[in-house]
């Protein structure tokens, strides 16, 4: 089980960035995103919405306390994965996170110490300037899967050569 | 050679996924990226003074008719994909694109009929809602390279187990 932390979300700033995030996380199988910073009922809602249409499950939960949350997925033997563009190399993990639960965090603009040292793996997609999104999707599709089946989805999207086609359920 | 076209870019709503677009095209292998819509000084900038640090070669070029870009670029015997969530899936077409140049097309909000049409092929990262970025980073990913080596680079980072280490060069 993969779940995604994003670290301090701000409403003006971050909205499209962190509703992609959650959708690109539910798309690759990941169920549980939680972020912190400026608790946001719009990006809750976009996100709600989508859920509501193409099914789950998914959450996003707001945290107040994004530190606490991480030790206490420690204690549940959670690895922790922060992705950061000063990070090892992300392909040496392959056997280590093998098999396990597996907490993501992915930064907003600025990330604290703190973060570097209570992660088990500061991991970067290339060590060059990057998008967290695009940092996190590639970590997703290598270490999780393409989700096809969702439940209680209302529409769903057939594959099309051109064009667009979506059935109702 | 793979560039990248993003679609109908808005300043005010798009400003950062074009960033994170074009940042992740780069470290991705890409060294070209076309944005339509309104041209912006300032994504451009922001692009550029990455590419002053930490090298290139990789450019952001508005374009005012992407049509006539594709075409010219189908012309130059391009296969062109369009990323979409109705598309089929991305992994079908490892063959046909195999040592061929690619322009990807990544849309905004709202891609018209047209696109689809002149596409060679419409493709998905799953047919679930998405993110342009999220998709584009795992067919990158996917197709492309991580990139280790940039001309010119004024500073690189070099991988840490936990920190920052960069250095100038």
């Amino acid at each position: 089980m993969i779940e995604v932390l994003r670290l301090n979300h701000r409403i003006a700033r971050d909205k499209r960035i962190s509703t992609h995030l959650a959708l690109t996380s539910r798309a690759l199988s990941v169920t549980k995103a939680y972020y912190s910073g400026q608790k946001d009922g719009s990006l809750e809602e976009s996100v709600q919405k989508v859920v509501n249409r193409f099914g789950g499950p998914f959450e996003i939960i707001h945290t107040k306390e994004p530190l606490k949350l991480i030790k206490e997925k420690k204690k549940q033997n959670y690895i922790i994965i922060h992705l950061t563009v000063y990070g090892l190399p992300f392909t040496q993990v392959e056997k280590e996170i093998k098999d396990k639960n597996i907490l993501i965090i992915v930064g907003g603009e600025k990330v604290e110490p703190e973060y570097y040292q209570v992660s088990d793996y500061n991991l970067s997609i290339g060590n060059q300037p990057h998008s967290e999104l695009g940092a996190l999707a590639v970590f997703l599709y290598k270490y999780s899967n393409i989700k096809t089946k969702f439940a209680d989805a209302k529409i769903e999207i057939l594959p099309s050569e051109k064009g667009k086609k979506i059935i109702s359920l």
